[in-house]
């Protein structure tokens, strides 16, 4: 820790609380806030999955988002990886950077953050909070059984690729974000896909032994595919009639536009994953919207029909 | 994980390299960089020790620091606090706000940040590259056996306190920051104790079974001792003639300043911490620099030498 500000210890009393902490007998949390390190016990027999990501003022979201939105996205895109990896979410640290700490501001962001761990099963057991221009780093904490974990890198030549739900809303939203007054019901819709992505944990969960690889889409349908591919050494072909677009997408775009939106753009936090198949009839038996959409061939890269789309080799930063 | 900016995926490359992610049979680490998440694979009957600081350009260092520095700054007050603990390091990841791509600057953070990994022996298993104004967030992970990470919360009336290292170093250090053509050997001293903390690993490690209660010391030891009395429901008495002061501070300050800095200024990184008197042979056969300063007593809060300092309930909201 660097040098405590006043101000900044009342931003504890936001945080330092049981509607984030939950409850003192959870047997995976064994330290809680208020030391140097928390202390977490993990369930034998099984591995942790980690993941970080960061949000960034006026980059990663307009300037002046309601701050309980806010806090809702912030969880929900890191609780998306523990998804991608078939883990259970547990618990999170939280790294707030702020230019000032305005109650109003904090107990709204707080709210927000406290609804979206009672969402997902997870608990805030640490973090630290600075002044600096606005920034969120959320880091996530989940367990897998060992060995189960869906991974980039499991996918085979002829396994079938699946998407959950339906693309393109989050990134259509973008373009409705600074109009407040939109009471079209259809704009709300993306708004919501935007704001409270649905991370597909219990998909994720399902999958363990039936997907051989999958990711969550971050970046974009194809992108994210692309990290399968290269990750995995081979080539996947989608077709673009079987996408499944979002509804309030096909009814405010235009056809060239929606399927842009729900290939290339990102932040729908789906999952899309591969399937050997003989575990078809498996996943088909699921309670979830899958819709199959391409293949997994030989070769590299990723194509959209015919078309070839991403290169092999496509490598990011992240975890 | 956000739209990618095709620049920083360059910056993978500076990241995402052996220097960094260490060798591939790391049995802790199941699976590093290139997934949604990582997999750890905890040691049996060990608990996980967690921790994340962020240091903010112009808040926590200054604009033009040199980016090898920075690095190791960065991680070694994120190690300070598994030290603390008791806990042995294991890996870290790191977030990464930068406002622009440039491969110079990128060059040397990275060559300082694998220097300090191998010199803590730790490893690079995830993170995320933002863009937006210089931020630098470390989240490190060490393990402890169960049961006998040291915490702030375990001390007791009678216990005598002591403190690792010399003090004040760091602090005055900052009035020369921005003096590039200092040659003065001492300075380099301050400088040293700055940039490079030496985060006190194996002490800690040692103090495990011998140490009532320990902490790191970032805000400063008084402040730190305060978060040792609050949660261990005591107070402390420190004795200023007995604090050891770092020499190069005592040589250029006056007696007044190298007392504050020693006391109130933060950034050493040394730890403090209490023993029962029956293990005080035990601790003084350590091989370590450690001097006594005081006496855990009734009541709450800190004293130096007859004033109080700091009041009980001083809570301060990180890990």
């Amino acid at each position: 820790m660097s040098q405590a500000l006043s101000e900044f210890d009342l931003i504890a009393r936001y945080f330092d609380v049981p509607a984030l902490k939950g409850s003192e007998d959870n047997p995976f949390i064994s330290l809680s806030i208020g030391d140097d390190c928390a202390l977490l016990q993990p369930t034998p027999h099984h591995q942790l999955a980690v993941s970080v990501d960061t949000l960034v003022s006026g980059i990663h979201f307009p300037v002046n988002v309601p701050p309980k939105l806010l806090a809702w996205r912030s969880l929900a895109v890191s609780v998306s990886d523990l998804a991608a990896m078939g883990a259970t979410p547990r618990g999170f640290t939280l790294a707030l950077t702020l230019p000032e700490a305005n109650s109003d501001w904090l107990a709204s962001f707080a709210s927000g953050l406290a609804e979206a761990a009672q969402h997902y099963g997870v608990v805030l057991f640490g973090g630290d909070t600075t002044k600096g221009p606005l920034a969120i780093s959320v880091q996530v904490f989940g367990e897998v059984p060992s060995g189960l974990a869906l991974r980039r890198d499991g996918a085979n030549i002829g396994d079938a690729v699946f998407v959950s739900g339906e693309l393109g809303g989050a990134h259509v939203a973008l373009d409705y974000l600074a109009d407040e007054a939109n009471q079209d019901p259809l704009v709300d819709q993306l708004l919501q896909a935007y704001y409270k992505p649905d991370a597909a944990i219990a998909l994720g969960q399902a999958l363990r032994g039936v997907a051989s690889a999958a990711v969550d889409i971050s970046d974009g349908l194809l992108a994210d595919l692309g990290h399968i591919a290269s990750r995995s050494g081979l080539s996947i072909t989608v077709h673009s009639h079987l996408i499944p677009v979002h509804p309030a997408v096909s009814a405010l775009c235009n056809k060239d536009r929606a399927l842009a939106a729900a290939t290339k753009g990102g932040d729908d936090y789906q999952l899309a994953f591969c399937v050997p198949e003989s575990k078809i009839p498996d996943l088909l038996a699921l309670p979830f919207n899958l819709t199959r959409i391409g293949t997994c061939k030989s070769g590299a890269g990723v194509l959209l029909d015919d078309q070839h789309i991403l290169s092999g080799g496509f490598q990011h930063f992240e975890v």
